[in-house]
């Protein structure tokens, strides 16, 4: 099968650039146009940018001419990593224009008709973007929004817990530096250092994981009902977001119940077999003192969900501690399992990995 | 006035250290004594002592001779930080034999004729050594305990709170390193890393939060009666307790009144005159992304506990950050307050320090 | 006697703070005017800085108005925490009219009419004052400079060895981040990595300490006559500069007897009863594993060089390891110094504290 | 081709984890027992290690019941993690009884006839083993030694610029908090912090360089004649180990000439081929600010050298950086490139890797 070419956008930035390390030696994809600021419009990709990852820039990407974000583009499939602003109009006009974009910009994600996608959570928000082509008239493209990257760990973990209801999740995390983009974060600010505090995260925690844990139906996604209090904090950490969870179930299931309900929890098969999918999506880890940031962040090649030390809360009634890892499930990672998905559900116009699958699965 | 010698009980120790530095040029006692494991028994304390603080080993105690743990003290005052096992009966039989002991040990925190005496909070409590000495057929002798260190921030806070009834507190804690002592934890085990887990410290925090914020009544201390659930973390940064609270306050104030609780909250005056007493026992600070660990651990020589980000928790009611220096307020600098506080209430026998308290008041 | 209102120039920066921080309680200066851009002039000092030292503003300078650079001041003397281009011509016109400027920036080091001055190591280079001022016509103003901050503990350390003849210096830093001002270096370069490379620091050392290493002759200042190479590298610490030095001495005196040198050696009188001389400007540890960045940094109140490590270097003849505070005997803290000589040899017209010195002395 | 069945001795400790997570799907060999000590002995290696690399222990090896150091074994090949007590006597005695011991201990490296082998550098020191076998009169056991880990950059760095003539060497390290092992630095005595000495490393270095980069000739090595200089250091870093070298070339070849020499450096085809070498044994990273410890540790797999910065030194000619991950390349992963050296060359007894050689090469 043919390699599909897609874009990134904002690919000069932090997670542009974690877009581009995960697509290397992607089985469907391959990065075709790397798209970045005026300024940096017209030079070799790999001249241009501080490469802040590990390594060095792909030897396949280097040589690309970064192309500037007004300009039109010959990829059907482009992965946004734009900073807000810049993200708002142009998203929504580059799907009009056709393409499909899946974005970690933070600033569609609560548009009704605009999936707010983790598909091992919720695949089937995915049928939002029929009723989207269908409301705006798009034939060929889409906006899909994958969540904030503190979000991430606790709807995993609480995916599987749904069926007991859930009514209450009172949150504190401790957020890797990496979340704060390049140069993000002072050294200063941060070194033997802990700030209480990541401007608009506790917001997001308390709409996006509702939005993400809600249930689609008839033609919308109901959220979650349920009270969300967050509290959101960095920590010196270079990748990797933390969480303390303390929750409320209805069913109020014993401890042992709720653990297998974590070790027994797989992805819908749909899911699964893609390309990027975890072979596990939750690990449950025995060890008193586990998840730990750096041991545990890279589970499952960065796309498992860590979870540990359930007990009870004499508050709410259950709490525990969970981990993913912020810029590849968090960002980069979740969108390119969302544009798999999409993809695997044929929103990718003429693209048919079916091939693909079938060898998989 | 001439200044009291005391003893220091697991001197050689990461918490023995720090008594040694916070005794240095204190105007009321001067360290007479040093007492150690047998195995540094009989050597000078200057050159058996492996100083894990800054700098080195104060002059004036370099050169005293460490005594074992099981020989006879000349000073009237022990502070003792050893470690549980050995804190246990020795503690006990040094008080029968007329010591004071101001003690960081857990051991016997929750003894109920043993005060666990934090001054600003519960000064009162104080009057246990009554009951105790009665009780025990003690004359002169007494132990009085400090509690766990992350506990510490918690009760300054929550103590000016109590008259708005507090049912309902939810702790998220990071844990300094050295709140583990010295060689502590592994540094392979903390560089960019956060462990979810602090051996114990969740039961100390829902236990001992509710002896000290209880109140002295007819010859005992009732606790305070709320739930408490903690959740305890260490993280890499080296002084510096930090917790994330949020508490059900039976009154509902109003985020005002709370911030002005705080801020207006004074030690009574037998303690306010003390000399290890902040000028302010709290700080609430204004800014979003404050307290931090390390900018503000050492507010009021490491003795004052910064409070900030009291906002509405849509669970529980209010939530807010409070930040302790947990090797100064929460271990050696508190049991030092203690013990200048027993002084002061003429539980040290014949040492009077009014002198020095109307030359300071 | 009244002390000397000064401006800081730069107020706003991290080594304006530091300044500001330095300041509060010095006995002969206060701080009356602060001087910073054009975006923050006019605006409170405490409203517009976002601190980034610990604790806060102080209270004294909170409310003081920020000044624009531009303007004109009424304190004779400046300190000067400007960036390198708003530092080059100001500092010259502000002298110019009148006021001394006590800089740390690096533009007008190797400026042939301007001492780069370390008053324990070379303090009859402020003599060159006159030379400046009668040369370029000022009555009242000059320009003082201090060196870059790693230079400091070279040249610390091997001051007291000029009399053996140094020819060779081998120097590898380790740097803390503060060097780098605010925000300085990303957390992501820095957090578990170091940099080996901080950008013209290896040309400032290889030219600022031979020449405050050298002589004052026949009013102008001889160069050390030694070959210097120097390596720079950025390590996770937040203050503190650590250099590995080798170096060849032509009168090949034993090892005691350099340790011997170094542990006697004292600031010239004149220098040794300023307020900001440390009472021990070398410190020779004798422990194996001595200095250490965290422990040592704050010796002397940041104002002491430690040493350690004396041995042979099979190569050059001895090695060493030195370490000294970067941003306090590293900058404010040597400038203020430089500023207090300056007032004790009349160099800061009608100001005398002679009262001051006489009591100090 | 079957694989081999290979021991780990010290397989609990922090090396001997990373043999095992290193021998995870390797090709040739697997790990088919687990020595530990008394302690541990008799009980499943998954439940009595504290497992201290990412992750957790593969499962191929959870379930093996750890052996005890004093006992028999069924594997020809040892993996040595041994302490250096523990390592002295017990290696002979195994080679003695047979095996095949590659050994990162370094109690033995100084011994004549046991090669000090870095396969990439001199891989025809594995010669040394028939001088061994020869003079004690073994038949199939040997003992192959790996490198102290800071040598590890250093070697690999200068091994192909011996043909310039390479006469002085002056390095200074900044080694990761992993060189200790496990529990090994205490986090209070690294973290914002740098210690300027490492217990012997300074003396290993001065020999070891030597040795490896010596000449194999009539039946013996003889040493590289030139001096060298060692500092070291501990800096607050997970892995890799960087260097500060400074050297002089007595062929005083251009600075182009030496960066083409690096680049153009292959390993003798007999040790490209073998799975653990590194496509690329030596990177020269252009930028001015590389090689990076962290971004730059895992080139290769952890089993590749950077290099950068090379510049003129004043003093002793030429200077660079270098940087190679201390428990991949400079321990485990050495160990076993030379394991599967010693199979290639035929020291294996009937083990015979061709199949997989040819396959690969």
């Amino acid at each position: 099968m043919q390699k599909l070419g897609v874009a990134v956008l904002g690919a000069t930035g932090a997670v542009g650039q974690r877009f581009i390390q995960l697509l290397e030696n992607h089985p469907w994809f391959y990065v075709a146009e790397v798209i970045g600021s005026s300024r940096s419009a017209g030079q070799p990709y790999g001249e241009i940018t501080n490469w802040v990852l590990d390594g060095s820039v792909p030897d396949s990407v280097a040589n690309l001419t970064v192309k500037p974000l007004d300009g039109q583009f010959d990829s059907p499939l482009l992965f946004s990593a734009l900073p807000k602003e810049a993200a708002e109009e142009r998203e929504i006009e580059l799907a009009e224009a056709g393409h499909v974009v899946c974005t970690n910009a933070s600033v569609n994600r609560m548009v009704e008709d605009i999936p707010l996608l983790l598909p091992e959570a919720n695949y089937d928000h995915v049928r939002l973007i029929d009723i989207q082509r269908e409301k705006r008239g798009w034939k060929t493209g889409a906006v899909v929004a994958n969540s904030n990257c503190t979000a991430m760990p606790v709807v995993m973990a609480l995916a599987p817990l749904r069926k007991f209801g859930i009514s209450k999740m009172l949150i504190v995390s401790a957020q890797a530096i990496s979340g704060a983009g390049y140069p993000g974060v002072a050294s200063l600010d941060i070194l033997d250092n802990m700030i209480p505090y990541v401007g608009g995260d506790e917001q997001k925690l308390e709409t996006e994981t509702l939005r993400m844990l809600g249930a689609y139906d008839d033609a919308h996604v109901s959220w979650l009902n349920a009270i969300v209090s967050a509290s959101c904090n960095r920590v010196p950490v270079v990748d990797g977001h933390l969480v303390n969870v303390s929750i409320t179930l209805d069913a109020t299931p014993g401890l042992d119940e709720v653990i297998e309900t974590w070790k027994t929890f797989t992805a819908p098969d749909v899911v699964a077999q893609l390309p990027s999918a975890p072979q596990h999506p939750l690990y449950y880890l025995p060890q008193v003192d586990r998840p730990q940031t750096r041991r545990d962040r890279n589970a499952g090649n960065g796309m498992s969900t860590s979870i540990g030390r359930l007990r009870e809360c004499p508050i709410l009634g259950y709490k525990f501690v969970a981990l993913s890892h912020n810029t590849i499930r968090g960002a980069a990672g979740c969108s390119i399992l969302n544009a798999e998905l999409l993809a695997a559900k044929g929103y990718l116009g003429t693209f048919q990995p079916e091939a693909h699958l079938s060898s998989v699965s």
